[in-house]
Formats: C-alpha cells, sequence, structure tokens
C-alpha cells in the first residue's frame, strides 16, 4: 500500500469494500464507519459510498492491487456521472499496485516488452469479444497476462486460450502462475505453454504467458528488453 | 514508493540509478555509495550494480514507475543470468505503481477492460513488430496504451497509430494524454482519435486510446466493465 493509499483511508470517514479487504487492514478502520459486502455485489456497495460522499462525508472505497486496473474506480465514476454536475462529489483515483505487476515482480521480469491483459470472466463480456482478444494478443506476439484464469463453474476458457497462443508460439514458451501475490499464501509456478493447464489454476491466479523472446534463467521468467548483451 | 521500496532503498549500501533518479530521492542517499549515470547507458549502470553485489554489498537499483515494466528488472536479471549460479548475488523485484497506472488514474478509469501496452520506441524494437501489435490490439478492441509516443527524432509512428486505430474506431474514440505523471509538472488532456496528435505529445507522455465502449463524463475517460446500471 503505497502512502498516498495509507492516507486517503486515514482521512476518511466511511471505508467501503469487499469484507475480505476491510479485514486486511481492520487497523486503519478504528473509530470509521464500514460498509462491506459480499463479493457479488459491488453496484450496491460503490452506490452506498456515492450516497454517504454526497451526503457530505468522505468516503474510500478500497480494493486489492489498482483500483484502475478492473476494479472499483470505473464503477464509481460512472455511478457518480448519473447525478447532476451541482451535487456530484469529488472523486479522486489512487492507484496501486496491480495484480499483474505484483505478479510480474514474482516471477522475474516478464513484462519489459509490449503486453496485453485480458479477463477471461465472462460474467461482464461476452466470450467471442474475449476470444477474439486472445487471438489478437497472440497473433501480436505481446505477453499476456491473463486475470480471472479459471473459476469452478469456468474451466474451459484458458484451455482455448492455451490453444490459440500454441498457435503462434513454441509449445516450449515459459507461462507464469502466481497465486495469492504478496498475501501470506503467495506461491509462483514457471510451467510451459503446451502444459501449464495441467498446474493448479483459480481465481486467484494470475497467468503470464511470455512473447516469442521469453526464456526462464536461474529460476527467473524474463521477456528481453532487446539490449546486446 | 511503496513502503516496500522505501525499505529496499533503505537497507541498501549502493544504489544505482539514472542521475535525475537519484536526485528524487536525495534524502534517502545519506551515507551511500551513488552509481549515477545518464540515460542511454543502461547496460553500464546495471552491470556495475552487479559486479558491487557480487562483492557482497546490498545493492538497490531504482527505477521510475514500475521496474517490471519497460524497467530495469530484465536487464539486471539478464546479466546476473551470464555468471555461474554459484557466484550469482539474489535479486528481488519491488514492483511500483507503474506509469499506465498513474496515468490512468489522473484520467479517470480507462483500464476497467482488456487493454495491449505498447512502447513506440524502435530503439530496441523493429518498428514493424511495433506496427503489427498496433494493428492487432485495435482490431482486438483493446485500450491501447502507448509508451515512448514519441521524440524529437521519432514523430511519425504515433501519426501512424491514430491512422491504424481509426480504421477499427470511431474518430470520437477518447483518447487521454497524462505528462508527468505523479510529478509537480503533472497535466492531462483528453481528446478524440481525430485529433489527438495535434495535442503536444513528448517522450514525458503517456497515451491512453479508448475502446469502442470508453466514454467521457465529467472531464473523466471511463471504460465502463459491463454493469448494468
Amino acid at each position: 500500500m503505497t502512502p498516498r493509499a495509507r492516507q486517503a483511508i486515514e482521512c476518511a470517514e466511511v471505508i467501503v469494500g469487499y469484507d475480505t479487504y476491510l479485514d486486511l487492514i481492520k487497523e486503519l478502520l478504528t473509530g470509521k464507519t464500514t460498509i462491506g459486502t459480499g463479493m457479488m455485489q459491488e453496484i450496491d456497495r460503490c452506490q452506498a459510498a456515492v450516497e454517504q460522499a454526497m451526503n457530505g462525508r468522505k468516503v474510500a472505497v478500497i480494493s486489492s492491487g489498482d483500483p484502475g486496473v478492473y476494479g472499483m474506480a470505473g464503477l464509481v465514476l460512472e455511478l457518480v456521472a448519473k447525478y447532476p454536475a451541482s451535487v456530484q462529489p469529488e472523486v479522486a483515483v489512487v492507484p496501486g499496485i496491480s495484480a499483474v505487476g505484483a505478479a510480474a515482480a514474482i516471477l522475474g521480469a516478464p513484462l519489459m516488452h509490449d503486453f496485453a491483459v485480458i479477463s477471461l470472466s465472462d460474467l461482464l463480456t461476452p466470450w467471442e469479444v474475449i476470444r477474439k482478444r486472445v487471438e489478437m494478443a497472440a497473433a501480436g506476439d505481446f505477453v499476456i497476462a491473463i486475470y480471472n484464469p479459471k473459476s469452478i463453474r469456468r474451466t474451459s476458457q484458458i484451455e482455448t486460450v492455451r490453444e490459440i497462443a500454441l498457435q503462434h508460439r513454441n509449445p516450449g514458451t515459459p507461462v507464469g502462475i502466481v497465486h495469492h501475490a504478496t498475501r501470506d499464501k503467495e506461491n509462483m509456478i514457471i510451467s510451459t505453454l503446451d502444459k501449464f493447464t495441467n498446474e493448479h489454476i483459480d481465481m486467484f491466479s494470475l497467468v503470464i504467458i511470455g512473447n516469442s523472446q521469453t526464456y526462464v534463467a536461474d529460476g527467473k521468467m524474463v521477456t528481453p528488453r532487446g539490449y546486446r548483451l
């Protein structure tokens, strides 16, 4: 957590977030109002935050990772924009360490070159849109970072990603899988494109598929920038 | 700067980095050895860092933004890997707030959906590779974040990006331009795909081109995640 994020939380009177994230910062919550709900109720939670702010209270909506990457920043701004400008509360987005940035650091240096970030969650996005993006990212030789690679209900998409990527890259292309980045249960494994879906992957995993130049050296995944060494 | 990054610098005996970045943290440098050089000498600088570490000293190589995104993390790991495992120093990558994350927060919430990050610098990458990636990212309806959009020497590439994107997106697609994110001279402008190259763009700019759904509300650039509000 950056000092700026901590300060925003310390200055707020109302803290809004998923219960698990509130629990991670419970030492900062003394004397504050908290609004926590379950994972599937993002809209209600952010609407409550906006209403509190319109009532004149200082509100912090917290996220894990970067609230600006698949996070709550957009939803808050979308809800605020529904009100007339004259009554809208001021909103500031405080950037954080993104899950993809945290995972990359644990794996080594896979993001030294152009990369695409794709969520496989089809709750809010048609699968055909996601599939097209995977195809374009694979054809463009982007390093590909995958959020929400798999859930209990949704297991086939990551296999499709593997098949599409294999049409463009070598079977031995390094693939990194990171779980619970920066948390107590953090762990990582570096596999290969042909075999990585045999590893444990779930909704807490972040998957990074190397580009055509990515290699593994001494257990670290490195995408060379192109320096002649 | 995260507490973890600050701690890494405080614990190090030798700090290595571009002079401008050393100057930004000069209050942390008291009593430490510093190795600073000009922007074009990354290899020598990182090699010096590796040699200091092999001599048993604790070394921190500093970057702006995230050292894991087009940063020094990869170069350090590549240089370390040239030595036998028995003499290699231990390397930890400490993630930071990436330039794209900082810029996105200033613009609003443009990265709420899948995005591609592309550097237009052709110093180390053939232009045809970069151009192909721009085409794939545009065709895949990715939000497109552009590092190194323009320099004094290199001015035509951002015009080509505009032309390619216009083949796939409406002329009114929002485009955000951020300069000097999180620094004193920070500023941003939100333009449109047909006109954004008329704005001032230089090597300190980060450009974010919206996807087909991105809109501007109350001066903020928002890519909707897809919630029904």
